[in-house]
């Protein structure tokens, strides 16, 4: 391994939030061309950005569009209570993101890969979910007027089809032609402390990284035709971010320049793994229960119960 | 419930089983238009028939085409070696089945419902299959020259989708055309003695039967556009039909005819599920795990393996 | 199999009722020595019946003591608002049975074999239960005072650990000596409307049936020096009980003696695994996880929360 | 924190390996006291260290007893006829370790936490093993002369049980008096590339660390009155371990001294969970499976095979 790879694979991570986390706190206030508000809850902090205009994409990096952050740190608390308040603050901001007609039919996508912990938030979220369409296709009788018309798909990972997901989802949209897709997905985040406790909303759709193994197509209105609203919650910190992050720490902190130094530390670390360590809480397993949980339960009062 | 639902509930079984289920040893021989054959080996009979025409299709009930079963008892043993042994012979029957060119697409799909567990068959196979479509498409020089081109499906079941599956499996073969299509399904047997221990293999695809919550579509050449090979094992007897046999056993060694009293007994066994209710061996979960691993065995030799 | 192996496969089964089945609804009235009362809620009915003396003893077949039967035909909803309603009823009725005092040391026994889904309720419970043994002797600064001093066990199965479940426990009773035992099982039912719905509660403990393969120890106040108080929902149906009872039901209604012919039918429909099938619902697995919450949730309320 | 938790959170890591892991290569040649070999095979790398009296006891900081470690990176590769080929290897050197006789009783004990993906190794060879002892009490019958009896147990974990490990298993041993006790555990590692690639084995037993969260008792002949076999394979690195083996690494190439902020650094990029993130390969759980698969396999030749 070069250090070009060493830095392709750090590019991964930061490319991959670049394009699919939200904006936070503070950062995108006062900017020409973005709105931006921060509420807090008791049991959340919610920021709402709008990039309006390319002067605001510009400033921001970001396509224009609609991107909502829900911190939630008490999720780790494990309390069905606060679980049960955070599924419905999560409702009310889908709500604010794709207002439902009564005729529309919604298609839930849970991208990941369900044999691996972390990455399997999708497909438990898909699970869990109140799915209609067939209903409406064959028992239309055992519906209410709250009812929306909601299918699901769960399309596995390229390593267990061999087909790029994207491909699997188009296939699908054609045969169903949903007016809206909802893709929930575990993401990589930058560090620690959002793990497991920070919901994003989008409706730029996904956008995978340029990186190493990152060949997937975009999940976007321009390659599926409808609104793409991304909902994503970050589940794991590579441990190659992890440890560079100390790394630029330390270099920051005593003003020295680590150089070729930086490369040779991380390599010799993480070998013989380099890009395919992951780090996370000890009780991954529970934590992931929990917030695929509070997002399919959100889903659900979404899609079928009234919100006066 | 009237009496014509527990008639349609046990045709339900019949008509699957009719549709689904292979023909038998001894049943077949000295028909017109039958071809059939039976070979007895250490851990397996292999029963291979083909309805060569109209006149052996009205004979047997069954579309022209080639059935093959394979009676594999011992795979209730739990052990490795013979499950090895079983696989191998799937494999050959497969390749017996379907001659895999070297450019042959082939794409498995894992019918069932991975949240129960005797008709999580299909997906766990699909986990454990070697896919190798993305690295001919991303990374050739990974493979050998013994690899195919194996793409794979896990669509999911009605219930948990809201898509017919016939339409989620249409929509990907619409984009990647693969040259041939496996099906892997979990089946209803009419009686316990089939139980994890009889592998079936057909290329007339899956024809649902026209039962009470059988609106799914057929999964065949005629509906996907290429050759539809259809791999089942019977994993429940329906409770259902379980009583109904005894019931019947019972009306023939007495020579009575239980007339309404049959239906009226059903009934009153099942209440309240009636229909829903499934007989398995108790450590179905076990059983499960050792055929899936039989079968996903198998598909991996014969993709992968050269077989002189 | 001679047929008195059947006679004792089918009486295991009403032996296991037998020992472990409640009394139900109506047949304890007006018996001297026996009290009994039913309540009716929203979400349950409640059938409370002390056994006072040997009288009542003789009269219903059990041993005097205190049992509880509630019917909550609605945890087959799958609604989580009615779940929660079930468990606090639940944990009313356990602490009508045993009344914790401030310095209450209670172990909470889970039952069964986690790998098998029907039986894997108690286990299940047992992941889910709030325990706080170490903290009393830790971190007592992390407790409040409605908090209970609880520990958990699941000690698996005879067949997966080589010891008797009653050794393991009696083992870890004299290391721990809890003040009371609770002690959480999946039954066997006898008719398939009972299943997922019912919950039992006696301070009798547990008494393993006679026949074929129950060579396990009691786990009561005799063995264990401490009350026992057992917990029990019928998940399974013995597809032998079932099949039995619809040739009684036949014999009944057609007033004929199946006499030989009814061992004769159960042999050949069930054969070659007899007493091994169990009939189940076919969402099993979604059932189960249901009343295992239902359960641990309501042992949860019981032991650490206020209840005025 | 105070950078005292820091320090006792790596000591933990360190005093956790000191007490664990064994002795590896070339370290401990040409020590008085020490004896020691290895041995190099297609698919394994074997150490063997006997550490015979306190002089060789006081070198290398262990108590007397004999340590083998098993290097077998190819299990990495997820190949069945390698894994198959060290399991045997495994049972080579258990045979080494301990020699059964004819009527050894042996418990097999899978310490760890089967909720927990990295933890669940001692539990899932338990669930694996080919158990014994109950057929030699009531059906000595099914036995053969190479079976050997043998008991298990998976205990569970403090946070779930509230029970001390070592409590719990002392209750079974004084109930079951077995002649030895194997015990096998998944272990923090020092460094990534030994993650699911090492197996160790020794005659001292478990000795947890001294550190925060480590109260438990050891496992050993001292508390437990027969032989205890450890028998561990690393399948986390600790984050805290990772970063601060990286900060050293800076530290050593740069010849700087980080004093508090080192500190510093990992307080701030670990924060909130400090202590409680592991680093695993990302296919963790297909890793746990092989690897439970070697070593419950390797356990069963030793039980149960004939041995030339």
């Amino acid at each position: 391994m070069n250090s070009n790879d060493i830095n392709s694979l750090l590019q991964r991570c930061d490319l991959a939030l670049e394009a699919r986390e939200m904006i936070t706190k503070g950062v995108s206030r006062n900017i020409e061309g973005v709105q931006s508000e921060t509420l807090t809850t008791d049991h959340a902090i919610i920021h709402r950005t709008t990039i309006m205009n390319e002067a605001g994409a510009k400033a921001l990096g970001k396509a224009p569009g609609r991107y909502i952050t829900l911190e939630v740190p008490k999720v780790r608390l494990q309390d069905d209570d606060i679980n049960d308040e955070v599924s419905y603050i999560f409702s009310n901001e889908l709500k604010g993101m794709y207002n439902l007609q009564p005729d529309t039919v919604s298609l839930v996508v849970g991208l990941g890969n369900w044999n691996v912990t972390p990455d399997a938030l999708g497909p438990r979220v898909v699970n869990q979910l109140f799915v209609t369409r067939h209903f409406y296709n064959h028992m239309p009788e055992v519906l209410n007027p709250q009812n929306h018309n909601v299918a699901a798909l769960s399309p596995g990972v390229l390593g267990i089809t061999g087909v790029e997901t994207g491909d699997i989802i188009k296939g699908v949209v054609d045969q169903i032609q949903p007016d809206v897709i909802f893709c929930v997905d575990a993401l990589a985040a930058n560090s620690v402390d959002r793990l497991n406790t920070v919901i994003q909303i989008a409706d730029s759709g996904i956008h995978p990284g340029s990186g190493v193994g990152n060949k997937r197509k975009s999940i976007s209105r321009d390659t599926m035709g409808v609104p793409v609203i991304a909902i994503g919650v970050p589940t794991v910190v590579h441990a190659i971010t992890l440890v560079n992050n100390a790394l630029q720490l330390v270099s920051q902190q005593r003003r020295i320049d680590l150089g070729p130094d930086q490369d040779r530390v991380l390599r010799q670390i993480l070998d013989p793994f380099v890009g395919a360590l992951v780090v996370t809480p000890k009780e991954v397993d529970m934590l992931i229960e929990d917030i695929s949980y509070v997002i399919s339960n959100g889903f659900n009062n979404y899609f079928h119960r009234h919100q006066a």
